[in-house]
């Protein structure tokens, strides 16, 4: 039997001990969603950077740069944030470099784990199975917003710790995947409505940008689970 | 309108402004529902440290000192940090200096605010009628269990903020705050099962010290308002 876990914010890591664990990185609004995305539409590696500074001198040596902040697309940077972007006529075989305010963050944080995945509702039921094969014990940590708890990421978080749980090889002595699943429990089958709670989908709203939101909450629309290798996200070949 | 908004841990405390509002400190297991009784039972004055070291010189220099890590009575002490010792007899009029894992932790993080409260299960009702009475914005501090998110304080954050958002004069657009709610109208009916869920309480167990969960989950035994003034916890008098 292996543990799961869930950090409902990156500034709590540090209370996890994760040697030897699988971390799953979850931003669902909308960085993991995207990074998914980009992986379905066989973009070649992803570079994950947390300082603008550090996504600044990537676009200065010719990469393409996604970056971010509060939403919005910075000055310099190739494009925002949005999974729209990401077609397969303009990521496929590319390496692409990517900021954001909250998800890249909590990917390099991490990074001293066994093995750190990415998770979103678009590739959960293919996640559900590579944690079940892998047989480690898993913490799911939550990008949060500046920090702080925000939902979206704790129902992907309850989604996915029940689902372990339930598939028999998982169990917990964590609160917040008690927690976790319990609201993911009241809103799973109230998504339109329960959304509306989101802190996030009011930022992005105010900003034009949340007409993602439908599609961040989607279900299982690909099988790729995108790895950190050398400090790259890529494909992890056998799932995708 | 006021704001009411919940940290779900003393951690992710410096990612809030508390600047002019009100800290409600809640520790439900045990610290601050031990608060409430030993006001509700006339002591004078509770002298919140951090460390050990501190609590010790305390001792050193006469004072009844209360101590106890990971649940456990620090030999030095004069007590442990059951409710169930501080009798009337015991505290009435007493000097009490109090050193815990967590709760203690969380009221010296909150001591910038405005003004810092202590809220449990015990003094629900009269600290919502303060609270809604003060008219200032209210964060609610959940301190949890070394750095993480724990259901108990949760739970109680929920009944808190539900409690004021009904009486019409706040209103919130903190995750923290719906997802307490939603996890407190889960719970509030069936406690005796939902307790199962919490890893404290299974903490408490494994010591012997589990006869306080049901004390401790039980709604307005009293009606005190601890309040932190020059670093000490008093009885905010009207409310007495």
């Amino acid at each position: 039997m292996n543990t799961v876990e869930v950090c409902v914010s990156t500034e709590l890591f540090k209370c996890y001990d994760s040697k030897g664990k699988i971390v799953v990185v979850v931003d669902v609004l909308r960085a993991t969603s995207v990074i998914c995305t980009m992986l379905h539409n066989g973009v070649k590696e992803i570079i994950p950077v947390k300082s603008i500074d550090e996504a600044k001198e990537y676009k200065d040596k010719g990469y393409l740069v996604v970056a971010e902040r509060d939403g919005k697309k910075l000055d310099f940077a190739d494009f925002g944030n949005s999974p729209f972007y990401f077609t397969k006529e303009v990521v496929e075989g590319k390496t692409i470099v990517y900021s954001t305010t909250n998800g890249t963050n909590a990917i390099t944080v991490g990074k001293d784990a066994e093995q750190v995945v990415i998770g979103s509702f678009l590739n959960l039921s293919t996640l559900t199975d590579y944690l079940n094969h892998q047989a480690k014990d898993v913490i799911i940590l939550c990008s949060g917003w500046k920090g702080k708890f925000c939902i979206e990421d704790t129902l992907l978080s309850g989604a996915l710790a029940g689902n372990l749980i339930g598939l028999g090889n998982f169990y917990t002595k964590c609160d917040s995947v008690y927690a976790s699943m319990d609201l993911w429990a009241i809103a799973k089958d109230t998504m339109d409505t329960y959304v509306e709670k989101i802190a996030q989908k009011h930022r992005l709203k105010k900003l034009g940008l949340d007409d993602v939101i439908g599609y961040c909450f989607t279900l299982d629309t690909t099988t790729v689970v995108p790895i950190l290798r050398d400090s790259r996200i890529v494909s992890f070949d056998k799932y995708k």
